[in-house]
C-alpha cells in the first residue's frame, strides 16, 4: 500500500519549521504503528505539491529519515517504512499529559452500563456455536446477491440510490414488500403503511420511542427477547412482564390500562412456542376493547416447521391496532441490517420523522439490491434452500436431544431456528454455559431473556442455524456429558 | 416477472373454503393493484404444492379466473393477470370498515410535526437545482465502487461481513480512518477512540443524546445545520443559539455554564466561514476552563478550497474535550450513509452501547466496500477529480455571481461547496424561492438555519454540487432576473 500525500498535514500557525513539522508526522507514524513496514511514502513531488512546500524540503526529511533508519530505499521503487524502528505501543507517553477533560460529568454511561454481555462476539473461534440468529455463509447465494448488487450499480440504478433520499425508501423495495412478501403473512399494506429501518432491532426502537418514551406502561413476554426489554428499560414506561405458557402469551393475563403489549405470536422469543389462532383473536379483543396497541415482532416467520404458517397477527387487525415488524436479518443474512414496519399511516408518519431525525434512512444501494434480489427471485429460492437445510438440522437436532436425553421446555420445540431446553434441577445454565465454553461449545444460557434473570437458571437455547450439521451430535452429547457431571 | 407460490396463504381457521380463499386472493390482489397485468401466475402443481391442496383445486380456481377475465393463457407459456380488470385505487371500499383504532392517543405527533419541510426530495426534476448535500454521479467513481464492492463479496469478506457483528465494527475501516483519514485533520486516534456510524446526522444524533437527554444546557452556532437543531430541540436541553460573524463562533460570546459547545468550525454550515486557528485556540481554552465538551461537526474538510485546510480543533485538542465527528457523505456518495465520532474512550463506549441498542450496527457489506474503496486509492482518486471539478464550478459560480450583481454575505465565499448571500432589504428569500421553483430554479431559503426564522429571510444558499457546470450561468442569471423584478 502507498501512503497517500493527503495523509499528511502541516499547521503553519505552529512555531516549529515545516521540515520539522513533516519529520515528526513521520516519525510518530512509525514509532505508533500507523505507518507499517512495507508502506511505501508518495513521492516528494506529490507530497511537496499537496503540501505547499519546495521539493527540497520534502527530499531533506526523506534522506535523513533514510539515514536514521526509519526509511529504506529500493532501487527505482521507491521510499518505504523501514520496518527497523520498534514501535511503541501507545502515544500516552511520547508527549507530556495535559490534564485530561472529566468525561464523567458529562456522560452517564446509562447505556454501557446496561448493555447484554452475553454474546460472544468471537464465535466462529468455537467448534460448536449453538449460537442464536447467526447465518451460514453456505447457504447464502453469494453470486446471486453479488449479481444483484452489480445491477444495483449501473448507472440507471446508481443516481438515485447514491443521493440523499431524505425521509424517503427506494419504492422499488416498498413495492415488492407490499405486494409480495406482506402477503404471504396475509398482510394487505400499501406503500404509506410501510416504513423501512435499520433491522428488527431499528424498528423496535423506533416503535418503543414514539409509543412509550413519555411514560405510560407496557406488557412484555417473559422470558422475552433481550434487545426489546433493554430498550425499553431507558424509557420511562412502566414494564409488566406477563408469563408465557406452551402457547404463548396468555390474552387473559395480560392487565389493563396499558398503552402497548409487545409479541412474538409466531414464533415466541425464545420459547419458540405458536400463538394459537383462538388466543390471537382473543388478544385482539382485548386491545380494541382497551385502547391497546399491538406490537407484533414477526422476526422469523419464514422458519415455520410445524406445518403451514398462521397469518400474522396484522392480517387479522381490521381496525389497525397491530404494529406488525418484519425482517431479513434472518432470511437473507444478519449483517444486511434491513427490516420493516406496518402500521396504519399516524404510526409511519411519526417514525418515518424520527428515523429521519435520528439516521435519515437505510442505505439506499442496499435497499435496491435486496429489491432486485427478492423481485429475480433469489429471495424465495435461498429461502426453499434454507428450510431444507433448516429441517434437515431440525432432525439431526431432534434426534440428538432425544439420544442424549436432554428436556425440551413446554413448547420449546415448536418451531423457529432454535431448541429451548430446561435442565435439571440444581443445575445452572450460567455455570453450564461457562464449563461448556471451555469445551468448545457455546449455549445460550437463560437468564438475559428473564424479566427476574434468576428464573432463566434453569432454561437454554440451542440455535442451529450457524453450526454445521455434522457437528450437531457431537455438540449436544458435550452438553449432555456436561450435565452428568454436574449432577 | 413470476409471483411466487409464497405469496399465497390460506388459513384453515376461517370457514370460506381454501378454493373460495385463493380466488379471493387472486382477484383481491388484481383489483388492488398488487399483481399487475403480465405478471405470471406460479404453476398449478408448484402453488398446490405450497398450499397443501390438491392440484385440482388449484387449476379450478385458474380456470374460473381465466372465464371471468382476471387471468389469461398464453400457450405453453402459462396463466398471467389479464390486465382486462380495471383496478380499484383502495383497499378501503371493499371491506366494511371496522370502527378503526384511535392512534391520537398513543402517537404524540412530536417527530412529524416538527420535521423540516424545506427540503425537496424531486430535486433531479429541476433543471437549475442549487441544492446541497446531493452527488453529482457523474463524479463518483462507479467502476471502481462496484469493483470495491465484488471483492466485499468474495467469500473470505462475505462471512464476516455478513454475520450479526453485535456492537462491532468493520476493524479493516476503523483502521484505515485512524491511519490514514484523521491523520489528514491532524488527529491521532487509535481504534478505541472510533465508532461507526449510519453518517454524520447519526453521529450528531447519537452525541447529543448521551450528553444531553436528560437536560441541561449547550450552544448551537446561529445559523446552523438545521438538523442539528431539530436533534436538539427534542430533548430536554436549554439552548443558547450564538450568532456568528465572518469568522464563524466567536468564543467571547459563549455563556458559562454550558455541558456542551456544537461548532463547524472547518466550514461554518451554511455560512462557509472557516474559524482562525487564535479563535480556535481560545475556543479551546474556553471548554477547558469550563469543563464543557466541544462537538466538531467537520462535514465536508475534503472541500476546502482557501489554500491548505487547517487542522481540526479535535487535532489541537491535548485535554480529550473535543467529539469530532466526520463523514464520506460529501466525498462518496450522500446515500452512502457512513460517518464516524472520534472522541475518548468513555463517549465512545457509551456512544456505542446506545448505537447497539437502536440499530446494531451499519451494514457490514458497506463498510468494508468502503474500506477497499479508500485502501485501494479510489478516495484519494475521487477526491482530487472532485476537488478540480468543484474548483472549476466553484470558479463559474463566482463569475456568474459577480456578472449578476447578486451580494455575497460577509464570509460567504469562503470555502466548501455551496456560496452563502444576501438579499436586497424588502425581498424575502422564501418568496424568492417559490417565484425561482416557477421558473425550474432550485435555491435554499435562509429560514431553517436560523434559531429565530425570520432572521433567515433576507439570506439563502446556493450549492454546487449537483448541478451541471454549463447551467450555472443561467441558473444564477434566472435568480438575479427574479431579484430585480420583485424589488
Amino acid at each position: 500500500m502507498t501512503i497517500p500525500a493527503e495523509a499528511f498535514l502541516l499547521d503553519r500557525s505552529l512555531e516549529q519549521t515545516l521540515q520539522h513539522q513533516l519529520r515528526r508526522q513521520i516519525v510518530e507514524g512509525v514509532l505508533e504503528g500507523r505507518f507499517r513496514a512495507g508502506e511505501k511514502l508518495p513521492s516528494s513531488r506529490s507530497l511537496a505539491r499537496h503540501l505547499g512546500v519546495a521539493r527540497v524540503t520534502v527530499t531533506q526529511v526523506f534522506a535523513e529519515l533514510v539515514a536514521t533508519d526509519y526509511l529504506t530505499s529500493r532501487d527505482r521503487a521507491g521510499l518505504f517504512i523501514s520496518g527497523r524502528i520498534e514501535t511503541a505501543q501507545a502515544t500516552a507517553g511520547t508527549r507530556p499529559a495535559p490534564v485530561p477533560f472529566d468525561w464523567s460529568l458529562h456522560v452517564e454511561d446509562r447505556y454501557a452500563r446496561a448493555q447484554r454481555r452475553d454474546r460472544v462476539s468471537d464465535w466462529r473461534r468455537y467448534r460448536f456455536p449453538f449460537v442464536y440468529g447467526q447465518a451460514d455463509p453456505q447457504l447464502v447465494d453469494l453470486s446471486a446477491w453479488r449479481d444483484c448488487a452489480v445491477r444495483s450499480l449501473g448507472r440507471r440504478e446508481f443516481a438515485p440510490m447514491t443521493g440523499d433520499l431524505y425521509g424517503e425508501d427506494d419504492p422499488e423495495l416498498v413495492d415488492y414488500i407490499a405486494r409480495h412478501i406482506l402477503p404471504r403473512r396475509g398482510i394487505r399494506a400499501r406503500a404509506e403503511d410501510i416504513l423501512l429501518t435499520l433491522g428488527a432491532q431499528n424498528a423496535l426502537w423506533l416503535v418503543v420511542e414514539i409509543l412509550l418514551a413519555r411514560g405510560g406502561a407496557c406488557a412484555i413476554e417473559d422470558p422475552c427477547y433481550p434487545g426489546l426489554r433493554e430498550i425499553l428499560s431507558h424509557t420511562g414506561a412502566r414494564i409488566h412482564p406477563v408469563p408465557v405458557d406452551a402457547h404463548g402469551l396468555p390474552p387473559d393475563a395480560i392487565p389493563a390500562g396499558l398503552k402497548a403489549v409487545f409479541t412474538t405470536a409466531s414464533h415466541h422469543s425464545p420459547t419458540g412456542a405458536t400463538m394459537p389462532v383462538e388466543r390471537r383473536r382473543a388478544l385482539l379483543r382485548h386491545a380494541l376493547a382497551q385502547g391497546c396497541a399491538i406490537v407484533e415482532d414477526d422476526y422469523e416467520f419464514e422458519m415455520s416447521y410445524s406445518g403451514s404458517s398462521l397469518p400474522a397477527l396484522k392480517a387479522m387487525d381490521e381496525a389497525g391496532a397491530v404494529i406488525h415488524i418484519g425482517s431479513f436479518s434472518k432470511s437473507v443474512f444478519p449483517g444486511l441490517r434491513l427490516g420493516y414496519i406496518v402500521a396504519a399511516p399516524p404510526v409511519i408518519s411519526e417514525a418515518r420523522a424520527l428515523r429521519s431525525l435520528m439516521l435519515r434512512h437505510p442505505p439506499g444501494l442496499l435497499q435496491r439490491t435486496l429489491a432486485n434480489f427478492l423481485s429475480l427471485g433469489h429471495y424465495d429460492a435461498q429461502m426453499n434452500r434454507m428450510r431444507r437445510a433448516y429441517a434437515a438440522r431440525r432432525e439431526v437436532m431432534d434426534t440428538a436431544i432425544r439420544d442424549s436425553g436432554l428436556q425440551l421446555a413446554p413448547g420449546g420445540g415448536q418451531g423457529g431456528s432454535s431448541f429451548w431446553l430446561t435442565l435439571p434441577a440444581g443445575i445452572d445454565a450460567a455455570r453450564l454455559g461457562h464449563i461448556l465454553r471451555e469445551r468448545d461449545v457455546l449455549i445460550e444460557p437463560g437468564h438475559p431473556f428473564f424479566a427476574e434473570p434468576a428464573m432463566g437458571g434453569t432454561f437454554y437455547r440451542l440455535a442451529y442455524s450457524s453450526i454445521p450439521v455434522e457437528r450437531i451430535p457431537e455438540g449436544v452429547a458435550r452438553i449432555a456429558q456436561a450435565i452428568r457431571e454436574l449432577l
